[in-house]
């Protein structure tokens, strides 16, 4: 039986090419390894999976009956629908460790770094298994993308030196400028509706019992954002009453400015405060050096969740 | 402030071996280490430690306040208590994926592998860091121990080669004369109550919302415990009221003959029959072929206990 290889709910570039990379490297090693997505693809995904000449890959939602491998996510929100009908295999990750468990010992990777491209670009050379061009490329790209073109927090060396020598594999000759490519994309509002915007990158979080989202719209400047900000803060309160969230919050980041304003809807401003020390002014707070949701938001939601 | 590394609570060889190993291993790349562990020694690891020269490693209990590395383990049952108030900086295991969960992105390998001081010898060659004679030593006891001389359905060809390599390091000639000295410690029984033997190598788990234990006492023939059964299953009836489990199951292994009689104190005796498609007779069932609790038995329940 295939196994398939899948990123989070509201894919990102990182979640759909590491899936497709991982899968390549089981094929390599002899695994019936299939690529999956959750959901549509962001025009930045769809603009690297053309550029280095991949297929977008298949529509799995639901883990009943399947084998499968878990990339770019730990936690059960974020996840396959019926997990539990499942089996999962494997689990290669970069984020805090999650929810999911597993009946039996299977192998479970999780690195501290920017992305999980980096960490399939480490199992690849664990494995002594050659990077094809194609498939460097869009580990590249992932790294870009999840890194803000290695300038987020999480960017570590060891990201720096992945994308290094991916670059060279993939002929990309200028990182900054395969970045702002993909950034424009990322940034491409024209046409869509505050819904779409609003479930790009969408995450769910079990925070001390509370359904907590947290999205990211990530912008070369925030004045793109002016003539949707009423419509998103509009869904974002439907959203929580049609599907019963203590809290949704959405980040809108400015990558040139390098920092966020957040917009908050929640039955509790109090944990906004606790989480950074600042009231919500109108329906946001700014938080200035804040890019990455990850590692400078959801651990202070957390604390401030459970204290 | 330091790190400490510590494995599971009723610690084995391999929980304070890795844990010595691993608390080395960081200290050779700048990290303050220190290996601990949960709980006495059990006969096989006090020989071991003496055999290679190691002192016993502090005693931590509550990780209030404490930065820690989980080795061996990663479920909230079988760790430090209050291990949400102190941080978790990383995991290295071989069991099934358990229900620890970290606020930030951590380093967590877990390898489907006979023990963690497999996935311990893995992460030295992966730093370029060599192994001492010493730590070849407890590394390869702890191997030993955990797959039954290499002979449990845990064992993997990876654990076959990294024994035969640690053996060369640690200058041991013959592994299976360790093995079996090994084996003849964890079989004394004299002396020691039924208690202690019950909680030697004892786990908790949540299976379902149920609280769980199991036991294990490995010996070389079945025999040596006819004198202790009526009183371990008296301290299995007692332990389950004072601490409201579901169920309190203890594996008596037989190493030589390869089976396990294992003695049931339930709720349910369904999950029993469900689990093995076997009855309990009288007090017990025997499960011939089954050596391994992690592979053999915990799937097996959990699958019992959720269907």
């Amino acid at each position: 039986m295939a196994v398939y290889v899948v990123g989070h709910k509201s894919p990102d570039t990182d979640s759909v090419c590491s899936a497709i990379a991982y899968a390549e490297l089981k094929k390599k090693v002899g695994v019936d390894a299939v690529p999956a997505r959750q959901g549509d693809l962001n025009p930045e995904t769809t603009f690297v999976l053309e550029k280095f000449g991949f297929d977008v890959p298949e529509l799995v939602t639901d883990a009943t009956g399947k084998r499968v491998i878990l990339v770019d996510h730990s936690e059960v929100a974020q996840s396959l629908d019926n997990l539990d009908k499942g089996e999962i295999v494997e689990i290669v990750d970069h984020h805090k460790i999650g929810d999911v468990t597993t009946p039996n010992p299977i192998f479970y990777l999780n690195m501290p770094v920017g992305s999980t491209a980096t960490v399939v670009k480490k199992l690849y050379e664990d494995a002594g298994v050659e990077i094809s061009k194609e498939i460097a490329g869009i580990l590249l790209a992932s790294i870009l993308s999840d890194t803000v073109i290695l300038k987020s927090a999480t960017t570590t060396d060891i990201d720096r030196k992945a994308a290094e020598e991916l670059a060279k594999i993939a002929g990309v000759d200028d990182i900054q400028e395969l970045g702002m490519e993909m950034f424009k994309r990322k940034s491409e509002l024209e046409g869509k509706s505050a819904k779409d915007l609003l479930f790009r990158d969408f995450k769910n979080f079990d925070m001390s019992g509370n359904k907590v989202g947290i999205g990211q719209i990530e912008v070369v400047s925030l004045s793109l954002l002016d003539n949707f900000k009423d419509a998103l803060y509009e869904e974002m309160q439907k959203l929580k009453e049609a599907e019963g969230y203590h809290s949704i919050f959405l980040m809108l980041t400015d990558i040139i400015q390098e920092g966020t304003e957040l917009l908050c809807v929640t039955d509790d401003p109090e944990v906004v405060k606790k989480a950074f020390d600042k009231e919500i002014e109108g329906r946001s707070v700014w938080l200035p050096g804040v890019m990455s949701r990850k590692k400078q938001v959801v651990p202070n939601f957390e604390k401030a969740f459970s204290s």
